[in-house]
């Protein structure tokens, strides 16, 4: 049914398994970066970008820079903040911690609003915090990673748009982008940072982001010029512009590979309706959080709306330990991911269920994931009391 | 003879063309980045690397990072100096411009020393300036890719070490790792930033670089912290250490099928000696040469010891232009790329010649290419003086 060799199937919030065609992408043959063939594939891919992401305003920005997920906290902290500006990091996990980290390498000044583990800031708490100070940017994460918690957007976009209209609206996306609903005009967001290797579908080394034109504007009347180099957008918004418009461009050498399995992910996913892709990602998490509720488990992400679709963190029983447990799930040919969250991460585990182990009929990823996991629980002695 | 399908010859300085099995160790099925396989391959990846920069100084550091050969600039801009300290660009074309403006972007002042086009900074100039100021660290281009002029290290690092010793010597080697040799214990290197797309022969989407125990002494002892997020080497340091000693760690997620493509390129590099693949890359650079004078055209890199081995940068004759010209070698088969430095960008073209079309005896890439530039010229209606 694959072409690829017989392998583990991994299953942990991401990298995600990858589909054939994605794959044999990445042995394209060499391409010039500057050449048309490439440049009307890279034009083609950021523009298929805003499909995905939900917009239609021209003055919405597309980047996709090689680097990591990782990489397109700089991209804001160092482009869209000014050394000395107040940001405000909400908080849901091991995420904010670090893009706040990253604001403060850019002398930006981020106030953290913390959630205990497993919640999210709610609304009140941000709109209190929003009306003390003046914020220039907010920042949310979409699912975090280390705890599987989902943020709402849409109400949130309304609260500030309604408090602190000039705030921009800035999402870490890295877990949502593909496998939850962005609708990045409608909602009025200002940027969304994500990575390739998760919901999009494509082996890790790309940063992809969206940016409005707002934001756009924002960094155009900045004082000061931006605080990193390689992530400065002064050296990659032509860049950008130029390839979407099939021009040659150089700032530094993207990866014509990577570009192509892009490609080949965006132009598989837009093949049907998002809508659908959405749903999919939903019925199927809710399928392993009824598995893992009958398995007498808890999740990490307490409230039923603030659980993610393309990932679970579960609590493991009292006398499972994850270095035991992981290591025999492999056995049964299933990879998950061990705890992240330094306050709890001996005590949980992830379960990534993203992409193509979801969407492609042809796969019973999931099914066989269950099984090993209530088969790995049953071995380590556990019983559902 | 290659799985490829058939393509133009990519013979540009840079991406290269990709040998077989590289290309397919990029579409290495999905693993985990913190798993015990891809640790592995990370880790020995690392280790490899030592080889080709000839250091066995235990104190010397790798860093493999998803990105471009540009976030080697921030790597060490960001990180070996601080605010406020003075460093000495050597500029011998297009591509020291834009380190000084990386380090001017953290704070650090640049100052440039320019040779004329073709050339390079000679010592006794670089004697005096380093005599007149005190920089926290020299750069140099080893091989600048806009106009294929090779700068010497060996010599320059003895300069360097007597007049002043306690500057950091950092290469630029983006276009000359693997082509050029490069000696870093031997030659006292502090650092060497390079990138997979070249003589390393892997698609692009690395930065990868090495540091001398000096240099990491260097940032260690940095009274300011590191002037980026995602090229800081506080982030980065423990996760390459950790790599290499087979641990799995965490601070971005690497790319793991750029990884063990780097993997299987390294192995293939290092099976057979340096110095046979160094020899074969001049025999072939001069042969190049030899073909361009009998053509009646100069190089952009005037003195026969400053010209690279790994690419030759022609100026075109008079009535022969670039947009013309590079279309119909094209047509021949071959990709060629036009001027890169803005002075002289129109009237130059740059011919490749690194990797295996250097050094796979069945690919006959370089007499291809020579045979379609002579007969470019000709339908161009040049003929020889």
């Amino acid at each position: 049914m694959s072409s690829q060799p017989e392998h583990p199937t991994l299953l942990i919030p991401g990298p995600i398994e990858f589909d054939d065609a994605v794959l044999q992408s990445m042995s394209h043959f060499s391409q010039s970066h500057v050449g048309a063939p490439f440049v009307a594939t890279f034009g083609e891919t950021l523009t298929m970008l805003r499909k995905l992401f939900k917009t239609t305003d021209p003055s919405s920005q597309p980047f996709v820079i090689s680097g990591s997920g990782t990489l397109g906290w700089d991209l804001v902290a160092a482009n869209l903040a000014e050394p000395g500006d107040d940001v405000l990091v909400l908080h849901s996990g091991y995420f904010a911690d670090s893009f706040a980290d990253c604001f403060e390498t850019y002398g930006v000044k981020a106030t953290q609003l913390k959630a205990p583990i497993g919640s999210r800031p709610q609304l009140p708490e941000i709109e209190k915090a929003l009306k003390e100070k003046k914020y220039k940017l907010l920042t949310v994460t979409h699912v975090d990673t280390s705890t599987g918690v989902l943020s709402e957007l849409k109400s949130l976009s309304e609260l500030v748009h309604r408090v602190s209209p000039e705030t921009l609206i800035i999402v870490d996306g890295v877990c949502s982008v593909g496998c939850e609903d962005i609708e990045f005009d409608e909602w009025k967001l200002d940027g969304v940072i994500t990575a390739s290797q998760k919901a999009i579908g494509v082996p890790a080394g790309l940063s992809i982001s969206m940016y409005s034109g707002r934001a756009i504007k924002a960094f155009q009347s900045r004082k000061t010029p931006p605080g990193s180099y390689f992530a400065s957008m002064k050296n990659w918004l032509p860049i950008m512009q130029n390839y979407e418009a099939k021009k040659a461009s150089y700032f530094a050498t993207p990866s014509p590979q990577l570009i192509h399995a892009l490609h080949t992910s965006l132009t598989q996913i837009l093949s049907r309706p998002l809508s659908e892709r959405f749903a999919a990602h939903r019925a199927t998490s809710l399928k392993i959080k009824k598995a893992v509720a009958d398995l007498g488990l808890k999740q990490v992400a307490l409230d039923p709306a603030d659980q993610a679709n393309g990932m679970t963190a579960i609590y493991l029983p009292e006398n499972v330990k994850a270095p035991e447990l992981l290591p025999n799930l492999l056995k049964k040919g299933v990879i998950f991911a061990g705890g992240l969250h330094k306050e709890i991460a001996t005590k949980y585990i992830r379960f990534g269920h993203m992409g193509v182990s979801v969407t492609d009929p042809k796969r019973d990823d999931i099914d066989r994931a269950i099984k090993a996991l209530e088969a790995g629980l049953s071995d380590a002695g556990y019983q559902k009391a």
